[in-house]
Order: structure tokens, then sequence, then C-alpha cells
């Protein structure tokens, strides 16, 4: 029996091909006693290595999280993509700006090499600002005879027609599309108010959001359906402000493309309240436009695997933001993140066993053509990844990954929960993914993770003009990076 | 053998005195038959039992999430508390104010029964404006010859003393009080700067306060020790502004009070860069002193329990707040947070087992009378308390409960780990308590629990001018308020 003091090298084999080499000539009663003998010394030396493991990652990933604590470039890094590019939507001036400084930045954190990866992009234009003025009939000496007019706060929906002129047309409201079918034929010629509420009793607001979006996305079509000459949308947050949060809307192209705009929340209770008692007119003033197609990159920087050069590790998260705000938490936070973990790996002289690419996807917000460009050269060039991650639920505090992979993959990232908890990451759960990674899900079958930062604040700010710098605090942002950086080492190291 | 069939009766007593029923003339073969069949179906049927038990209590728990995500008044009276009374120092006018608007406050909650607890509480005042000019020498013609001066931003330390007209003094720096200690034949007639940073890599941020806030608390004296005249301590905070972050400091009364105040971080990371190159001299100008102590309140409504009213559960947070600010995190969260659990739970018609006292306690701050006065009525009185929970740690994100107590509690304790997470506080930690609710412990006995949020924020608002009622989110602290009550909920049904 080889191997009963030390440890035997064939402990190091994968499980299930250790027990034939246990000699077959041994009398039965003698081999059960080596056997159980051995099998509890094995099971001892394997609890005694997967312990040692667990401490060599557990000290790497303090290591890793001392160095993003106090040297993190992250938040300087979002700063300068916040206030000196900006907003950044597909096919704008600041896009290209954007790609310039986010290959340089990428440079910076030191891959082995870095590259601009081109992708056709759409380009939308707002075409100006948009306006919804409310006339409603008020009374005057006893009778309703005057207009009261009021600016109401809103921004057209990404990828929505304009108005050509001022549209001016009565408001139906209604509360979601049951109303909408009701009231379908008073709907012509009207603009339609889809006053939806984003539901507060969901914990998770990212369920609050995936609720009620789809009277963004399919709203203006299902009002044109029936006639209607334009939609205003609630806007989809909880925010205790005006802010409209815009975000694309989706025609459906067998029916008219009709103006749409969201309202800020506050406007959205006005009107609801001001339509019980009274008609309201809305003029609706919006310039949206699509220009022809143009050209926008991906920026990539890869750090080269040492044993499996071929598999990859993809991180990302989308440098296109809209064009209202400063993209802070979406998705600067995940662009800094991704660097960051690029950074911080270098900056402890990790050599990573699989090739790990940190991507700054293009075109995220209306299009998600840099998402699709990147799996689309990955199944040409016949790459394998083995997993994608997408950190674009905004710079919050983290509060774990979501996973989208075989069970046993998931059983796997489970193990890894207290090494994550101590950092914030505790919360494993299944269904993960990104708008940008999931094509690779699409073409070469990945499994694709999310990094879930606390969503409560998120849609105070998502695709509003509040989503700025100063909304985002340093430690979160640095915390989600080392997470991610935690996670990423650990994929590699062990595979998935 | 009764009740095989059915659930019988005896299951519902406690365990261990439900295997005396088994008839004892049985054999010995048959009895162990029986009891195997017996004990499975037994843990087949608690199981079944806890399983209903677990369903119950997770639609109760929903319930109130529901309830508060949808009806809290938290935020508007956090709204009320921080803009209408403002911050409230224990003595202060505002003080009177604000313990007038929590009695309403609290009787608008629904209690059976509400009440002022009086207590002598100490009347800190800070005296006027505090200044700090520091004065450094810089190159004139070639010579540094030249004075050139500047404000920094500073906030005399809760119970200084003042400096009695202006005082000035040259800066002697110190990052610890191992160099306080080296440099102690220096320190006489000087101005001694602690620039003890606050410790970045302590994920926890309450890890690096436990570790930097000694120098607040002892430093003067330590430096009064040697002569110094005066203090200025780096303000305990990872922010990224320069808000100084006063809060208490405790001298030791056989050594001379000299006055202290904290620095914001900018102008102290100023300071430290310019005391490398030049001397630099302070003239400090703070007010601080004390008048006589004054009558404060603790405001206290109470449930009256139904089966066991002489047992106590106590939740609270404390009402005063310092003086700059709005007391808006630090804790108005906590003082709103407890009267949305008495709110909520009325709402649904909830009729406790045990009595449940929600306390907005006075002089947390600067002396915990509030605290201790209850504690020691308690005693007097006799009152049995099983469980006192503070939310003292602002209204952010819920991550967890800490626990101090036996063993036993706190196991029963994470048995509700299932139903508390989906919510946000899977984390249930040992160690848990409040500056509040520790003189229950002390005189009682009583185990003590500590509401936990995320601490990333804390300190960049805490102590410090912007802890205002637009730096607290509305459904964190909603979120904050519906565990506290689930678990309060779980406390009063199978006590601890």
């Amino acid at each position: 029996m080889p191997g009963i003091r030390g440890l035997p090298r064939f402990w190091l084999l994968k499980s299930g091909t250790w027990l034939s080499l246990v000699c077959a000539n041994t009398p039965k009663t003698v081999y059960i006693y080596h056997m159980k003998k051995l099998l509890s010394v094995a099971a001892f030396s394997l609890a005694a290595l997967a312990a040692a493991a667990q401490s060599d990652d557990s000290i790497f990933i303090r290591r890793l999280a001392d160095e993003v604590l106090t040297h993190s470039t992250a938040y300087e890094n979002l700063r300068v993509l916040t206030k000196q590019v900006g907003g950044r939507l597909a096919g704008s001036p600041a896009m290209v700006k954007a790609e310039a400084w986010g290959l340089k930045a990428m440079q910076a954190a030191g891959p082995d090499k870095a590259w601009l990866q081109e992708c056709m992009v759409p380009h939308w234009v707002r075409g100006g600002r948009d306006l919804l003025l409310a006339e409603r009939l008020v009374s005057s000496t006893g009778k309703l005879n005057k207009w009261s007019t009021r600016y109401l706060d809103v921004l057209a929906l990404g990828n929505s027609v304009g108005t050509n002129g001022a549209l001016r047309a009565p408001i139906v409201e209604v509360r979601n599309f049951a109303e909408l079918e009701a009231k379908k034929d008073s709907l012509k010629g009207k603009i339609v108010f889809y006053n939806y509420k984003f539901n507060p009793t969901f914990v998770k607001t990212f369920q609050s959001y995936g609720d009620a979006v789809v009277y963004r996305g399919q709203g203006p079509s299902r009002a044109a359906r029936y006639g209607a000459a334009g939609v205003i949308v609630r806007s989809m947050s909880h925010s205790t402000d005006n802010n409209p949060h815009t975000g694309s809307t989706n025609y459906n192209d067998s029916l008219p493309k009709i103006p749409a705009v969201a309202l800020g929340l506050r406007d959205a209770d006005w009107l609801d309240s001001t339509m019980r008692t009274t008609v309201v007119y809305a003029t609706m003033t919006t310039g949206g436009h699509f220009l022809p197609d143009t050209i926008g990159h991906n920026v990539i920087g890869e750090l080269r695997g040492s044993q499996f050069p071929n598999q990859y590790i993809t991180i990302g998260g989308h440098l296109d933001s809209w064009d209202p705000a400063e993209g802070a938490h979406d998705d600067g936070a995940g662009v800094v993140q991704t660097m960051e973990v690029l950074r911080a790996l270098r900056a402890l002289g990790y050599k990573p066993r699989h090739s790990i690419r940190f991507v700054l996807f293009a075109n995220e917000e209306n299009g998600t053509r840099g998402g699709r460009k990147y799996a689309e050269e990955a199944k040409a060039k016949g790459e394998q990844h083995i997993l994608a991650l997408e950190s674009d639920e905004g710079g919050f505090t983290p509060r774990g990954f979501g996973f989208t992979g075989l069970e046993a993959q998931y059983q796997k990232m489970l193990a890894w929960k207290d090494l994550l908890a101590p950092y914030g990451t505790g919360e494993i759960i299944r269904g993960g993914g990104g708008s940008d990674i999931s094509p690779l899900a699409k073409e070469l079958n990945t499994p694709l993770c999310s990094f879930i930062p606390d969503s409560q604040r998120y849609f105070d700010y998502h695709h509003a003009r509040n989503d700025i710098f100063e909304n985002v605090n340093k430690r979160e942002l640095e915390l989600g990076a080392l997470n991610i950086a935690a996670l990423i080492y650990l994929v590699d190291k062990y595979g998935l």
C-alpha cells in the first residue's frame, strides 16, 4: 500500500482514478481494512489539501482586497470618464472620445496586449430638447373654460422617432396593457400615457424593472396599433425626484412608428391626479432620429494564459451610455471595475492559467452590437470561452453573483461562497448574465455570470440625468472590483 | 400507541416531554419497533409542523414587507424630524422640540400607550463657530520668511472645553500614540495633530472606526499629559469630501482638559503634506462648554403582550444627534424605523404575545443617560427583558443582525435566517448591541441585538454636516424597518 504515510501522489489525480491503484491480490478483510484506512487517510488528506487550498486562496484574495482598497485607480478613472467624456451614446463624438480614453486606460492597467475591435453601431440622436406641455381645462368664474399650461419633465425614449414639429393631442391614461385594450377604440390620434407603477413590493428592484420595462419597450407600438399618435411612459424608477428615465424602445416594424417620451414620477403623479377631474392635452416636441450606422469599437485588454492560453475568461462592462447623463453607474462603474481587476491582478504579479479578456463593450444601450461582434469573432476564430462575467448593475455595495450554466459549475461556484462572503458577495444565485455577454452564450454556449451589487438605488439613477460621478461611492465601487477579481482568480485557478 | 394516525396532540408539547407518554409495559422489540415508527412519524410530522410554521411566518413577513414598502411613514417622519427639528443635541432647545415631535409621532403609530421617561442629561454647547487658522512659513525672495495663512475646516469635539479666546501654538504631527510617546518631551505648549488614518483595508467600516476612534476619545488627555495645549484629530471617515466629523471626547479627570477639534480629510492631508517642508502654527478658536445638567426624556411607546405582558422586547434608536447636522442617519433612521415597526405591526392587527417597547432614547451621543435611565427603571420595577434591539448604524440597505446572548439563543436566531434573507438580513452574526441598550445587558443580563445595514457609506456622514435627509434612501430606510419588524415578530412568537 504505497503512500499511507505522507501524501501519496495519486491523490492528486482526479477523483475516481486513484482507487484502481489499490493492490488487487490482497485478501478481502485486509483489503477492506486497508481500504477503510486508506479512505479515511485519503479523506483526511484531501480535506487537509482542500483546507490548505482554501487558506492559500483566502490569503490571495485578502491581498487582492488590500491592493484594491489602497491603490485602486477605479474611482479616478471613473471621474475622468464621467467628467471629461460624459454621456457617450453609440455613434456620438463622445463615443469616439470614450474609446480613445478606454484604450489608454486599458493599456495603463497593464495587459499583455490591448486593441480596438471594430463594429458598426447605430447612430440615434436626440435632436434637441424634448418638451411636453400639458394643457388642462380649469374653472374660471364657475365654468370649466380656461386652459392652464404646465411643462412636464420628459426625455424621449431612445430610438424614438421625433414629432416632426409639435404634436398636440388629448391624453388618454392607461395603467396597463389590459386598460389599453379596453380603450382601444378611443385611441385614434391620441397620446397614450402608460402610468404603470414601478412595483415597490419586489425587494430586488430589477424585478420591478423587468415587470415595468415592457411598457417602454412595447408600449409605443401597441398604442400605434390602435392609431395613437404618441406615447408618454411613466419612468421606471422608485426615485423621489422628478427626473425622467430614458432607455430604448423597440418598434414593431409592421406598425407606424410614433414618438414616445419618459415622464418624471412627480409629473406622472400630477398628470394622473389632474386627469381624474379634467381633460388634458399634450403638446410633444421631440427630434429623435437615426443617422447612418457608423463605426464603433469594443476596447479589449488581454492577459495571456500560461497553461490554457486558448481558453478564455471574459469580464466586461459597456462603454456607451445614454446621452443626458454621465453614465456613472450605467455603466462607467462596470468599465472601471473591469480595468481595476486587470490592474490589481497585475500589481500582485498574478500569472493567469487561462487567457483573461477585459472588455469595454460598445453600444449596449440601443443595439448590443459590440457584444454581438465580440461573440461572432470568438466563434469565427474557434475560441473556447469558459466563463463570461458582466458588471452592469451599478457601482453599489456588493451582494453576490448570478450564474447561468451547468449545475455542476454552479455547485463549484457555491463552494467558493465562504471565500467571497467576507467581501460582500455571499449570495451566489442561479440566473446571471448581461446584455453584452449573452451573445457568447448563444454562439458558444458560454456559462454567464453577473456581478450583483445592492439594487436599491440603481433605478434612482438609471438612464436619468443624475447618473453622475457624485452618486457613486468610492469604496462601494472598489469593493465591487475586488469581489469580481476574487471570483475571476478562483475560476482561473480551478476552472469551471 | 395513540396518535400514529393524524397529528397527536402531545407533539405540540415542548421537546423532551412527549416521549414519556409511550407505554412502559410494551415488550422491548415491539417497543423499539413502535418507537422507531413513532419517531419517524413524529419527525416527519414535526418537520411538517415546522414547515407549516415557516410557511405561516413567511406569509406574515411578506405581509409586513408589503405594508412597509407601500404605506411606510418612516421617510416622511424622517423628513419632518430632520427638516423641522434638525440637529438635536441633549439639553438644547431642539432636543425639547424633538421630544414633543417624538411623542406625537409615536402616538400616531398606534401604541397601547406612550409616555415620556424623564432623565437628567448633560448640556454641552458648542458656543459659536469653531475656527482653525493655519500659518505656515513660506519662501519669499529666496528665504523662508513669510507667513501664509489658511483656514482649515474643523469642528470642536463634543464635550471639549473651549480655547477661551484664541489659542496660538506650533503644531506637532503624530500618526499614532507610539509617535506621541516618542515625541513626548517636545509637546509642551504645542497643538498635537493626530493624523491616524481610517484603515481602508477593513471591509466593514465599523472596524476602521473602532480602530481609529481612540484618538478622538483618549487623544486630548494623552496629549495633555505631556503638556500639550490643544489637539487636532483627523476625522474618522473614508469620505472624499472635506467635512470634519465631530463626536465625543472623554477627558481623564486627573489631567488638564485641553481643547480639541476634528479636521476634514482634505485639510488633514494638506496639513500633513505642508508639515513635511515647513513649520505650521495653528490658531484655534472654540467655545465649547457645559451648562448645568437639564431635563431630557426617553420617548416610549408600548404594545401590551397578550400572553406574557410582563416580558418585554425593546427596540429603539436615539433621538439626540450632534448639532452641526440633521442627524438623519445618526440616528433619525433608527428613530423612524422604530416607530415604523410599531405602525406596521398595528396596521396588520398583530397582537403580540410579549410586551413590546418602542424607545427613542435620549442623549446617546454624549452621555447615554437615556439608556441608563431606561435600564435602571426596568431593574427597579423588576421587569423581565427578553431582548433589546437597537438600530443605530444608519438607514442603509439591510445586511444582517448582530447578537450577543447565549449560544442556544443565537442558534434559534440562525434558524430564522432563511425567513429574513429574502429581505436582506441574511447575515446573522455573533456580537451585537448598541450604546442605548447595553445598560440593559449590564443591569438585567438582557440579550442584545443590533440591526446591521451596509456600512460602506455610514462614516461618510457620521457626525458631519452632510448627515442630512437627502442622503437617506427611502427604500433602504424602509427595508431596514421591515427586517427589524420581521425579527421582532419571530422573537415575539417563539421567544428567545
